[in-house]
């Protein structure tokens, strides 16, 4: 196996592996809820597989796995991981690193967007990816959206993500949180989507092992920043007038996702797999 | 009055009158149902003016007027009416026909969206406008959709359309009707936003009096093509996996306006009235 197959076969396999530890961490909360409002039993993430499919002229494959939760405590909640190759459109070839002279590229990522039931239980949002073109690089990040920011739980988020890019180095979490802020930034409202966190892209700091490593830790430092906000809000009773906010606020992530995200953007336009793209999308949404 | 600001005020004008006619009309729906899970009283338009900021650089100006209906056969409808004047900025001078060279534009229009609360009653939308750079046109057109169609109802609605424009060019109607199929269209799903209708613009035929004559019948046929059906439907009794299903359709309307609608992209992305472009979007949605 060449350095390249080996890098690959190692970030695909840490995606599905999170994938697993996430799962199981989210049911953990459905079944610990036994809080008001929360109807029904406990979810389970359900599991469907999806295959690319090939493009006129353009050799493509891979697939991924979407998985969805309806519970008590999610009201609707995703993860998907896929692995993909292929070869870029000529209109995309120039967006890209690595794509300019070579289009073939391939990726491995999972992606997590999270909307509970209650309303003050933050969305949120995680993913971590690796692409390889001529070029390779990790990105990702993660960010909360609340529906009314507090301040104790808006503190432990960013402490979470900050411990884990403070491993690796001093830079990272002062430039990736600003980079969060940029990115999720509704221009339309001059507004932010929500408190932030972090968000990374084009990382290659020509040491693999370290980028892959804080890669990983990304991944776990969501655990440690999301679940215990979870944890302590999930069981707290909330109005009607909340839950209308609420709605109103994940129109904001509609017109986000839709109107800025790249990610969603670039697969809609380029033959993804819709549904496993638009799983982002909340379960309810208003624009009163 | 030289002839192009004799043509503006007149155009204008027919807007502003198309909203009161409009208006109306809507008004005694809401007055004459009498049927089932219609909640409340009749509703009753409010109006809400809004001028255009002048933005660094660059004269601008105007305003328009929202008119916003929240009632127990419309669950959510807004009427917009506009007249705004300014410079198109660098990026949008290429894509404007007559921009090129000189920058400034004058355009007026009326734009209409209705979301009725009843699965069975349609939703729709109508434009037209007149828009005035080194060159001028009319543009517009309407469009319906239903959330499970019903063929006497799409029948009746594109034969409306059709008497209007075969009062004016044989080719109109089957001309526009096929731009509007195109336009309303969701690429990522290969699923048409509705039934379509009509779309037309850059309507420049050299003889203003006959072009205008045929923006104002668009606007008289729109009352023809939808009140009869908002009259067949509204007293109708529904279920509650209809109302599911409608609030999922309504999601598909949101992707098209957020991910593909000009107007609404090319409004956000200029500086428009966020409230007034968004209007368009539905009370309640869902992606379940």
């Amino acid at each position: 196996m060449t350095e390249t197959e080996d890098r690959k076969s190692r970030a695909a396999a840490w995606f599905a592996q999170l994938r697993e530890t996430i799962c199981a961490a989210f049911e953990d909360l459905e079944d610990a809820n036994a809080g008001p409002g929360t109807p029904g039993p406990a979810g389970r993430f359900a599991r469907t597989p999806w295959r690319r499919p090939s493009e006129a002229g353009a050799p493509a494959g891979g697939g991924g796995v979407m998985s969805v939760m309806r519970g008590r405590v999610f009201e609707k909640v995703g993860v998907n991981i896929s692995t993909v190759h292929g070869e870029f459109s000529p209109q995309f070839r120039k967006e890209v690193p690595g794509a300019e002279d070579d289009p073939r590229f391939w990726a491995s990522g999972i992606s997590l967007v999270a909307h509970p039931r209650s309303p003050h239980v933050p969305a949120v949002h995680m993913n971590t990816r690796y692409i390889v073109t001529a070029k390779s690089w990790f990105g990702g990040g993660a960010d909360l959206t609340p529906m009314v920011p507090v301040a104790e739980d808006s503190a432990h988020f960013h402490a979470a993500l900050k411990a884990a890019c403070d491993r690796h180095h001093p830079d990272y979490h002062p430039r990736f949180k600003k980079w969060c802020d940029e990115y999720f930034h509704l221009k339309h409202r001059d507004e932010p989507r929500g408190i932030g966190g972090i968000f990374f892209d084009n990382l290659d700091t020509g040491d693999w092992a370290a980028d892959f490593a804080f890669t990983r830790d990304v991944g776990g430092a969501f655990l440690d920043a999301y679940v215990p906000l979870v944890r302590r809000r999930m069981a707290e009773t909330w109005t009607e007038a909340e839950r209308a906010h609420q709605l109103q606020r994940r129109g904001r992530y509609v017109e986000f996702n839709l109107l800025y995200d790249r990610g969603t953007r670039f697969g809609l336009m380029t033959g993804g797999n819709v549904e496993a793209i638009l799983m982002s999308l909340p379960p309810a949404v208003a624009w009163p």
